[in-house]
């Protein structure tokens, strides 16, 4: 199954949504495909000028090492030098903070992730997580 | 003035529109601001892998150099040592082919670009005016 | 559906048969999934340094601009300029020579691209287009 | 003697039959010349998508730095300034983590290296161990 543009802008609607709702700051927010190509991208008024890389790097870099960028930001707490390395290695396409969600479909294929920067990692990836849930696709994050 | 994300969804939503009207192939459409940073974007289902990359090198490309992308590519086909040597300096941020059509308030002041790539250039430009002027906007193409 | 490896690696092992069967020149094949991300790799023994970059940008190519590279090589011996700038945009993830091949499945799916490199452009995307029939594929080339 | 294209598969074969008996995660195996150019590679199904360039970048950081990447870990442990400038300076071309194996003749002569991702760095570095030692070659590891 393939991500549809249809579904990426339900994600990035409901993730504005939320932020909106629990008065967050200005998000970016991007869908990328199971390749890590974007599909969708939006970037709230007043969103710094780096959101949208941030963003992209936390989406890309969950698909490329296969978590959450929750879970790869811990591990990289305790290694480092290797999470750094992969950083350089990819062109910098890992971004080492909360708010890169993969999406899943029920069996648990990844089919894409979203990204989203512009508040705490923490509440961007809350934003995140409820995307795809209103989407009818899964996130790890909770379960 | 300041381009706004609620434009920016307007001008992309009536460019996709104007594509399935005349029956283009899948397009990929991106907005960018006065500064050449992404707003908003959205690829179509189909539509292959430098969609993305390409339009966003139209709409940054017309951005640098202050003209649409019909105006450059013409000047190109003139003057191709320079043009490619600004493809060089910029890292590969111009696309030399129609479709990228910058966005202006009444007056004439640019406040941000349109890209499209996915059919021809012809048609990547006519949608990127339909999409424009669906926003309230003006571009300079058919002026 | 998914490129498995096991496919790839059928479509490489019958392409190099191929190649060994009309006395090609050492060449090296890339497999790719739809996303363009390597999943199997070969070069033979004696093939040139740059034969792995080269077959992976016709791969790359490919799949970028949804056609294979023998029609791309033509489209841009017309429109040279803005080839060069897509070759620029994109890293250099495009050679300008046949040999790079979509991998369809029945129905027309894209799951992915074949990239040869090493003889002729003609050598190499024969070689391509009967390693994807040996692993019961389609290619466009011969339809 | 040059590392061949037969050798580099017996190596990758081994390497991946002994990730699915220690039941692994989908692991990436690439394999370089002496030069660190690609000979070989293979990625099973369901690895994420950076695997290709971390394995990459293990195999040729062991070869850039002579040393395989468990004893340039630890020594970037002591002295993380210094390895994270090599990678800086190398554009990336070394992840700090075992799993990059040099390949040596008997006699200790260095013909390439053998760079693995997808689980930990310890399981990593068995994979290739074993595949190195399937060939007939020698590896430093456990000597």
């Amino acid at each position: 199954m393939t991500l549809t543009l249809a579904q990426a802008r339900t994600i990035i609607d409901a993730a504005l949504a939320k932020g909106r709702e629990e008065g967050a700051q200005p998000l970016a927010v991007v869908v990328l495909d199971a390749g890590g190509h974007p599909v969708a991208f939006a970037r709230e008024d007043g969103a710094s000028l780096f959101r949208f890389d941030i963003a992209r790097a936390k989406a890309t870099g969950a698909l490329g090492m296969g978590a959450d960028t929750c879970v790869i930001a811990q591990r990289a707490a305790n290694n480092p030098a290797f999470f750094q390395s992969v950083v350089a290695v990819t062109g910098g396409q890992l971004a080492l903070s909360p708010g890169g969600v993969l999406i899943r479909i029920s069996g648990g294929t990844v089919i894409g992730a979203v990204g989203i920067s512009g508040d705490t990692g923490e509440m961007d990836e809350a934003c995140a997580c409820a995307g795809i849930a209103a989407a009818g696709l899964s996130h790890g994050v909770q379960s």
